[in-house]
């Protein structure tokens, strides 16, 4: 199951994103998203006894990865004249939202956005800032990806899914195309992995020439349980990244990509991310939430080890936080 | 008065650094500083009308520009072995204080910070946790200045001036060298001074080729003033970026350059400043202290507009701030 790096392909109902379909993304979110830069840390730097290539996706418009899949998922729809009047609805833990209505304030769209109880009031003032109607309700995405589409069967607003679309995943592919760019000596690029489109199609981007390590909280193992059970299951959903990577399950068109090239699915536990957190800070001077510095975290905890002669990339990919609760 | 752009130069006992001492400089101290990112950001994203290119420069080792200048300065009198026995010495506000014990821990090197009380509590345990000696002396910098140097006459350590010394300039001024590196279409270049430091370093690079703007609150004019008197005066010190930017008067070294290469010395509020880090927050999740976002306010308040068609760079050059502080 390879897909070829030139063209799309659809294996059980499933169409994962080529190298053609994220270079066509790259170009149409172009206007629109930020390339965000590499910072390059020297062995020691960090505490570790490598040196590590972080990419500063956390500077993206909205504090996170987000509107590139958002953009691309409706700029698509747009060209296809796909776009209905009602404009288009999202449920998420808070940045996907923000994405969204973020977009939607850029192209002129009207925007519902339903978050769960346990996304943090600092995401809610982020999503509402950007004019988007928020409604919480639930009490995790599912059941606020629930309630969206309720409301959409009556308002007939198109669905800008979170992880689970082709132009989603294309869009967040971008990332890695730009990370490739900038740091084409990378041997291993760390990603944290809630519902899969970032690493999906991240890994979709790589295809196999760079490893891929997912790195996810102990507290919300969706792609570490699949893989392990070779198809999406349930999982559990808490920690303190919850509102970021608490998906239930990964996504259906995310997991043969990850079958395919992500060559590690590790689990960090809630401590380990609070304390990447802080050395973010310490160090670098940057406020991640706790999804974006879940990554950074597999290498500070020794949950993941590079081999010798690995050049490693980091994607640190949020910082929608209070910085009072990062800073200690 | 146009120095040559290969070799340093003396004017009334004053040796301004050349491109080659700059080079050098990048040299000497490439392995222990980083090369800070730069980031685009197109017309309307911050509010603008026109793009701006920032340097991020706050996310260098503690927090600001300083250890390059400190690093050049020491490792430069080692080159020499002028360095004495008793280790290193400097005065100041803060930022350059961490930065000479940052790079004394580095270098193996004993090291006594004297801060006045203006100086913020971040800025102490920052100081303190790179293993410094700190001592509280004195109501600003100038204060702080000579409690050291009686204490340098005791112990015959190294004194590092946190900007009137030649290797400090050129350390600076690799800041420049990187930025048009990395961002080589710019016209012109906003910068923050207080002592002055940083400003003439980075002039003494472009040399010219593009048009330095210095930005100072209007609660500290050293350079504004002392451009108007033809020559360094005092000046006063107070506001909110009085820690990074409160120098008592410019230094001897970098006023002729100054004469000579920059081309505007404005003012801006201290609301100014506050309403810029509020932005550097809010649009692109960087903490900026009020010396760090003193630059963007010149743009953000109308203090400074650039001419037709220029390409305009800033350099966010601090972090050590309470994030509390910034987040409105």
């Amino acid at each position: 199951m390879t897909p070829t790096r030139s063209s799309s392909y659809t294996s059980a109902g499933v169409t994962i994103p080529s190298a053609s379909d994220i270079n066509a993304a790259a170009a149409r979110i172009a206007p629109h998203v930020r390339q965000t830069p590499v910072l390059c840390t020297a062995a020691g730097d960090l505490g570790l006894g490598y040196p590590v290539t972080l990419k500063l996706e956390l500077l993206q418009h909205a504090g996170s990865f987000k509107p590139r899949g958002a953009f691309n998922r409706i700029l698509a729809a747009r060209e296809l004249e796909e776009l209905p009047a009602a404009g288009v609805i999202a449920a998420s833990g808070g940045n996907h939202g923000a994405a969204v209505a973020y977009a939607a304030r850029a192209l002129g769209l009207g925007v519902e956005i339903f978050v769960p109880e346990l996304t943090p009031p600092a995401k809610h003032a982020r999503i509402e800032s950007f004019g988007a109607r928020l409604v919480r309700t639930g009490a995790t995405y599912a059941e606020a990806l629930d309630a969206s589409r309720a409301r959409r069967a009556e308002t007939g607003a198109m669905e800008v899914h979170a992880y689970d679309h082709p132009a989603v995943l294309a869009g967040q592919g971008t990332t890695a195309r730009e990370f490739e760019a900038d740091a084409p000596e990378l041997t291993h690029v760390l990603v944290a992995t809630g519902g899969g489109g970032l690493i999906g199609g991240m890994a979709a981007w790589y295809g196999g020439r760079v490893g891929v390590v997912s790195v996810e909280p102990v507290a919300c193992p969706a792609l570490h349980d699949a893989l392990a059970a070779g198809h999406p299951v349930p999982s559990p959903v808490g920690g303190v990244a919850a509102d970021s990577l608490g998906a239930r399950e990964v996504g259906k068109i995310m997991f043969p990509i990850a079958a395919a090239y992500v060559s590690a699915a590790v689990l960090v536990a809630d401590d380990a991310i609070r304390a990447a957190q802080c050395l973010l800070w310490d160090r670098l001077r940057l406020i991640a939430e706790p999804g974006g510095a879940t990554a950074l975290a597999a290498l500070l905890s020794g949950a993941w080890t590079p081999p010798d002669g690995a050049r490693v990339g980091v994607l640190v990919c949020g910082s929608n936080a209070d910085p009072a609760t990062v800073v200690s």
